[in-house]
C-alpha cells in the first residue's frame, strides 16, 4: 500500500475490512471500500455497484482492478472490478500487518530464554507450553494487543521476548531475586492473549477475551499445564500465577492483587516500560515528517519524534510486507 | 463474654488472642492478654507472671482463673492462674464469632437454592462442587470476611443464601435474565473464599489469599470442577466465570472485567447490596447505645444507629454463644 | 417509523426534531429534517424548499406527503409537501417514546404500594402528594431521565414503581428496617423529576433542572407538602429528606449527603440497581442483531446482548406505539 | 487557661470538656479531667474521686480548686474540690472558644452588606431573614465549622462578613454580574449552618445536619421565608438557591450542582479562597515557634509559619476570651 | 469578519488558517479555506483552484476578492482570486484577536502596580524583569493562553493587571501578608507564558513551551534576572519562586508544589478566580442569543447566559478589531 | 545498636534523636530519650534527671554510660550518666544509616558513567557539575530520599548509579534513543536533592527542598552550570531539562510535564522501578522473620519476604556501620 503511485493502474489482492453505501446526489449508489495489506490501508470507491460481486463480505480477500488516485495528499483507488479472490490464493491474516522483526531470530531468542531456566519444575512447565506445537503456532503468530503498542502479528512474541531481556538484566541487577520464577513468569505473562485475541481477518477480541481477559486466561492456562504435571509444587505454582495476576501492577489497570513478591514488581514495572516505550516508537513512526505527533494516541499527549526518524532505513517495515 | 459482673470471679476456657509483657515502674513484669470466646473478647491482666504457663501462646485455648474487674465501665479480668486447656476439651475455632443464624436453616436455604436450578449442566456442576464433603464441610463454615461484613463463621454461607435470595425474586423482575446461570452464579461468586481465608484459631487471609485473592481462586475451583465433568460447554463456563470474575462490578474494587452481561451485572449488584447493608447493621450492632456510630468504620461516616436496636431481642446473638 | 418500506408513499402526522438547511453544488437549497414519533426517527430530505411552509420549527407537528427511500439499509423520506397540522389534530407529547408496559397496570401497582403504608404520617404524605391531580397527572407521564435509562414518557412512574417493589421485598430480608420510612422514601425519591424535565416536545431539562436538579427540587416539593400537613414530625420528615438528599449513594454522583441510615441505603442502592439493569437492557435492546453492543453508552464497554433477544416478541414495544 | 503559673492555685468556673476514670498500679481509681475556657483547654487529675461531685458530667459547668502544675512543660492541675458551678453563674456558651474579632462591628459590617441590597425582592428577603431575632441572635453566634476554619463562637458571622467584602469588591471587577443577586447570596450562602451545628456546651452537628447538611438547610430556610414573601419572583429564587447549592463548586465537595451562573461562581471562589487563607492563618497561629507546622492539618502539608507570627500582639486572641 | 453581508462583494486583506483540497462528485478539485483577522473566521471556497497563487501556505497573509454567500445562517466566500498580500502590507500578527480593553490602560495599570512595590529587592527585580524593552513588548502583546481564557493578543498582560488588582484588595483583608512579596508574584506568575507561546501567525506553543512549560519557564527567568542583580537574597528569591511554582494549585493542574505560604496560596486562589471567571464570560460571550451554552467549553456543562449579554454594547470587542 | 546484650553494661558515644521529660507517679521527673548510630535507634531511660547535662538537645552526639534491659524482646538502656561527647570526637553524619555498598566503588561506577558520555557538549557539562569538588562531597555522600528508598548516606549516588546502569542497558534496546542525552539525564536526574535533603545529624528537607523540591532544584541547579558553559546548545538543553522535570512520571507524581520524548520515557520508566524495587527490598529486610511484613509502608499492602532472607549474610549492612 506505501507504494501506491497517483496516475498508475493496479491489480491485486486485497483485504477488505470496511465497506460502506453511498449515494450519489442524483440518488445512484456506490461503495466505499478500505482495503488493506501489511503495510497499511487505502480508500476505494466502486462508482459502478455491478462491477462488484454482491456475495463479498468485509474480512474477505478480494481481487481489485483499480486506478491510482490522490486526496489530499494521500493516493486513493478507484476500482473497475472487484470479485473473490481464488480460494486457496492467499490466507486473510496475511494481509494483516506484521512484526518487522526477523520472526525465526524472535523464535531463537524465545527458545534461548526458555533453555536458560534451570528450576525442573518451572522447567518442565515452559517445555509443557510452548512444546504444544498447536500453542507453538499461535503464540508465535498471536499480536500482543488490539490497539496500542505491539498490535500486528508477531507482537506477542516481540514483547515477551523484550520482556525476557530486560527480566534478564534487572534480575541481576538486584538481590533476593527468584531468577527462574522470573523469568518463567516473563515468558508466560502474557500467554493468555493467545485466548483474548482472534486475528484471522483482523485482530479482535474474542467473546472469551472479552468476558475473562487475558490475565484470567493466562492464570487457568498455566493452572491446567501445571495440573497436568506429575508434581508441579502448589506454593511454587502460586508464585508464578501471582506474578501473572498482578502483572498490570494496579487493580485499576485490571489486575486483581498488585504484586507482593519481587518477582511480580520487577515484571509488572519491565511489563510496562516495554509496552510504553514501544507504544511511543510506533506512534512517532506513524508521523515522521512532523516534530510532534498530535494528541489523540495512548498518551494522550503530543510526543516529540526523534530528529532521525525519516533516515534510519532499518527501522523501517520490510519494503514488501 | 457478654455476661461478666464485675466483682465477680470466673473460670473456663477461653482462646488467647493477643498477649504483651509490660513492666510495672518498679520493673517487674505483666502480662496484658485478650482472651474471646465468640460473644467478644476482654481484656485480662497477670500480675504474677509465674502463674502463668510459659510455654502458652496466642490462639492457644487457655483455662483461666480470674476475679472480674471493671475499667472505664468495661469489665476486666485480673487473672490468678493460666494453664492450657486439656487437649480435646475444645476446638480453637468454636471460639470464633459466629452466626447468629441457625446453621441448619442456612443449610435448608442453600440446598433449596441448589435444586432450585433446572439447567443439567449448571446443575451437575453445583452437585459437583457442593456435594463433595470436604468442600462443603469448610464452605458451610467459612467466614466470608476478614473484617467488615458477615466477618464470623458460617459467615460465606448467610451471605451466600442471602445473595441467591435476592437474585431469586430480582432476575424475575426482569426480562432476558437466564435464570439459571444467575442462580448458579451467586450460588457459586464467593467459593474462592474458602481457600483465601484460614480461621483456624483466628480468621485471617492465607498465603494463597493474600497472592491470588478470592476472585481468581474462585475461577479455578470452579474452573477445574467443569473440566472434571463429562461435558460442561465451553461457553456455558465462560459466562458463569464472567460472573465471577465481575462480581466486584469494578476494576479498582478487584474485578478484573466488570459486567458485562445481565446475569453478571445483577449478580454484582446484589453482592454490594447484601455486604453493605448488612455491615451497617453489624456496626450499628456495636453502638446499641448511642443515637450515632463513630466514622471509623467500612463507611468511613457515622452512621444512625435505628431508634429500636436495644429492645429487638431476637437480633441479639444467642446468649451462650 | 418501524414500518416504512422502501419505495412507498406515505402521508401523515409527525414530530420535526431537527431541521437543517444545505446546499446543492450547484447552490440551490434543501432541508434535511428529522422527524419522529414513538417507535423512532427518521430522516428526511426536503428537494423543493418551497414546499415547506416557512413557519415552521423544531418541536412543531407537521403533516408530510413523502415517498419511502433506502439508504445504508436504513429507510429515509423525500418529502413532496410539509404543512403544519392542524391545531389540535395531535399532542406533540403523543409523539415522544413511550413505555412498553401497560400504564393502567403500572398506576394500579402505584395505588397498591401507597395503600401499603400504614403510618399514619407517611400515609398522608403520601396522599397529599399523589392525591394533587395535577402533580399526579405529571408524575404518570413524565420520563425518568433525559437519556440514558427509562428516557421515556411514563418512565418515571415505571421506575418508581420497580423501585418500590424492590425495597419491598428487600426491606423484609433484613432486620431494623423502617418499612413505611423506605417504602415512603422509594415513593417518593424521584418526585423532583417533575419539575427537573421537560416533555412537551422533546425531553429536556427546564432551567430549574438545571439550576437546582431534582434532588434538591425533590426536597423542597416534599418539604412544602409535608409543612402543610397539620402535624408532619420534624424528626421524621428529616429522616425522608435524608433519603431523598443520599440516594444517589455518593457525592460525586449528586448526593450531598451519604447514606447514613439503612432505608437510605437500601434505597440508594435499589435505586441503582434497577437503573443499571434497565440501562443495560434498553442498550442491547438497540443492537438486537449483533452478539455485542459498541462501546459507546452508559457502562462505557461493550455489552453482551442476550441470546433470544430477537425472538421474545412481548419485550417488543407495542407496534403501533 | 493561658495564664496558668506551675507552683500557684486556683479557684474558677470552667467547662468540663472529658472526664476519664483510671487507676492507679494499686487499684485506686482516679479522675482524668479536661477543663476549658475560650482560651484553651488544660489536662487536670483528681486523685481523691471523693471530692468531686457524682453528678457531674461531661458539658456541665464545675467550680474548681485546684494547684497548678507543669508536665512536659504543659501547665497541668492537681484538683482538690470539683463542684458543679452555681445555676446561673454562667452559660456553657461561655466557654467556647470564640473570634477575636470586635462582635459589634462584625454586626455593623454585616448590616451595612444587608442595607447595600437595592433589588426590592432581595432586600425583603435578607429583612426577612436576619431580621428575625431569634435567627439573628444564632445567626451571629454560631461558629462556621466544627473543624478547620472559624470553629468558634462567631466565626459564621466573621466568615460571611468576609466572603461580603470580597464579593463587594470582586463583582465590580468584572462585567455583567448582577450585583445584589451576588450580595444576597454572600449573606445568606451559609445560613443552613444555624440548623447544622450545635454550639450548647461543644460544637458538634446537630442530628439534621448529619442527615442534610447545611447545603441544604440553607435551601430550605431560604425557599420557606421567599415563599412568605407576598412575591418573590419564582426565577429569582431559583437563581439565589442555585448558588446556595453549588457554592461548594464541586459535586465531591458536597454540591449537587456545580456553579453555572457567573455569581455561583464567583461565590464559590470566593468562600473557598477566605475559607482556604483564614484555615491557613488558624494553623500556623498554633506553631508561633516553629519555622514550619507538622502536615496533621487540613491541607496536608507542612506549612510555612510568617515570620512576624509571634510578634503581631493584635492578633492575638483577647487575653480574658 | 462581523461586517460581512450575503450578496455584497469583498476585497481585503485576511490571514489563512486552514487549506484543504477536496474533490466534486466529478473529480475537479477545488479548495476549502478558512481566514481570519481579529473578529472571527469565515469559511472560503476556490472553485477555480488556478485562481490561487500555489505558494500560499497556512499562516500566511493572503489578498482576496470574494462573493460573500450565506450558508445554515453563517456568511461564507465565495473566492475568485488569492494572491499574496504584498510583504509588509501588514503583520500576521494583527490579524490574531486581540483583547478589547485599551492597551494603554493596561499598561498604565500595570506600572501602577510594579511602583507599588516598596521593598527595595523586589523592586529591583521588578524593573530588571519589565524594563528589559524586549521582554516588555512580548510581555504586553502576548495571550494568556493558547484556548480557555485570555487566548488573545494583549491577555497575558490583562491577566496579569487582573490578578494583581485582586491580590491587591485581598491582600490586606488578611493579616500576615507580606504585601510586597504577594504583588511581585503576581505580577511575575505568569512571565513564562512568554515563552511557552509562540503567536506570530496563529496562537500556539513553542517546542519550549511543551516541553517545560510555563512554571519552569517562569522560574528560570525570574531566577536568572535575580541571580544577575547584586544582591537578592536567596532566602527572599526562594520565597518567590514558591509562588511561581505552586500557583497551579495542585500537583494535578501542574504545579510541582502546592502552596505553602500565605502569599502563594492567595496567589492560587486569585489566579485561578480570574482565569475562571474571564473564561465563563468569553463562553457566554460565544452564546449571545441561548439562555444556555452548550456544554462542550472549559467547565464541561452548559452555563447560563447572563439575560442582558446581548444589550450591554461596551463589553463587545471594538467594530474594528 | 544491634549488638546490646541485656544484662550487660556499655559505655559509648550515640547521636541523641529524642527526648521527652515525663514524670512517675510520685511526680519525680525522668527523661525518655531515643540514641542512634547507623544500625539502628534504641530506648533509654534517665531516671536520675540531674545525671544528665541540662545543655544537651536533640541532635547533639552524647558520651553515654548505661546498663542494657530488655522490654517486650527489645534491648533497652538504664542510662546512669549522660555527657556532651568530646568536640571533635565524631561527627553526627557518622551516625546516620549508610549504603552497605562500597563508596569508592560506587565512585568508579559513577566516574565510569560520566566518562562514556561522548557528546562534547553533554561531557562538558557533567564535567563542569560533578567536577566541582563542593558538589562532588555533597552527592557522593546524600540520602536520596527522607523516608521510603536509599533514605541513608549515600543512597543517592548508589540510586543514581542503578538509574545509569539500567538506562545504559535499556538504551541499547530500543532503536531511535540518544544515547548521550539519555546517560546524562540518568546522572543528573536527582541532583536537585543535594539542595532538597539535609543530613547533618538527621535526614529532612531543607527549607527550599520544601518551598521548590528536587524536581525545580535539579532544573536551576543544571541550567546554571549550562549557561556558565561557553556554548551548550538551548535546544539540546531544554531536551535535558525536559527528561529532568519530567522524570517523575505524571502530574500528580510531582512532574510539572509528562514525558514527551523517547529519552525522558525511559527515565521514568527506570527511575520509578529502582525506586520501587529497592524500596520493597528495603522494607523486607526490616522483616527478616516473618513472611509477611505488615501494610504500614510504601506500598500500602503486606509485602512477601524472599525465603532466604535470613542467611544471605552479605546482604547486611556491615557490622560496625
Amino acid at each position: 500500500m506505501s507504494k501506491l503511485t497517483p496516475g498508475s493502474a493496479i491489480e491485486g489482492i486485497y483485504l477488505l475490512s470496511s465497506k460502506e453505501t453511498r449515494q450519489t446526489k442524483a440518488g445512484k449508489p456506490f461503495f466505499k471500500l478500505k482495503l488493506g495489506d501489511r503495510t497499511g490501508t487505502v480508500d476505494c470507491t466502486v462508482w459502478e455497484t455491478a462491477t462488484m460481486d454482491s456475495q463479498i463480505k468485509v474480512g474477505d480477500l478480494v481481487c481489485i482492478t483499480a486506478r491510482v488516485t490522490e486526496y489530499q495528499g494521500k493516493p486513493q483507488l478507484d476500482a473497475s472490478k472487484i470479485s473473490p479472490a481464488a480460494p486457496g490464493s492467499a490466507k486473510p491474516r496475511d494481509f494483516l500487518p506484521c512484526t518487522y522483526r526477523d520472526t525465526e531470530e524472535l523464535k531463537g531468542f524465545l527458545r534461548f530464554h526458555i533453555e536458560s531456566v534451570r528450576d525442573p519444575d518451572h522447567a518442565a512447565l515452559l517445555q509443557a507450553i510452548f512444546g504444544d506445537p498447536g500453542f507453538y503456532e499461535i503464540f508465535t503468530m498471536a499480536p500482543a494487543a488490539k490497539l496500542y503498542h505491539h498490535a500486528y502479528l508477531g507482537g506477542l512474541m516481540e514483547h515477551t521476548v523484550a520482556v525476557a531481556d530486560l527480566c534478564d538484566f534487572i534480575g541481576q541487577q538486584y538481590g533476593r531475586v527468584d531468577r527462574d520464577l522470573l523469568m518463567t513468569a516473563a515468558l508466560l505473562h502474557d500467554v493468555g492473549k493467545t485466548r483474548e485475541l482472534a486475528f484471522e481477518t483482523t485482530i479482535d477480541f474474542t467473546d472469551t477475551g472479552r468476558l475473562l481477559g487475558h490475565v484470567i486466561q493466562g492464570v487457568t492456562l498455566v493452572s491446567e499445564k501445571a495440573k497436568d504435571l506429575p508434581s508441579f509444587p502448589e506454593a511454587k505454582l502460586q508464585q508464578l500465577l501471582h506474578c501473572i495476576v498482578s502483572h498490570h501492577g494496579e487493580l485499576e489497570w485490571g489486575s486483581p492483587k498488585r504484586p507482593k513478591t519481587i518477582e511480580a514488581l520487577i515484571l509488572h514495572h519491565v511489563d510496562n516500560l516495554d509496552a510504553k516505550v514501544k507504544g511511543f516508537l510506533e506512534i512517532v513512526e506513524g508521523s515522521r515528517d512532523a516534530p510532534w505527533t498530535d494528541l489523540r494516541n495512548l498518551f494522550r499527549r503530543p510526543l516529540h519524534v526523534p530528529r532521525a526518524a525519516h533516515q534510519e532505513e532499518d527501522f523501517l517495515p520490510p519494503s514488501e510486507g
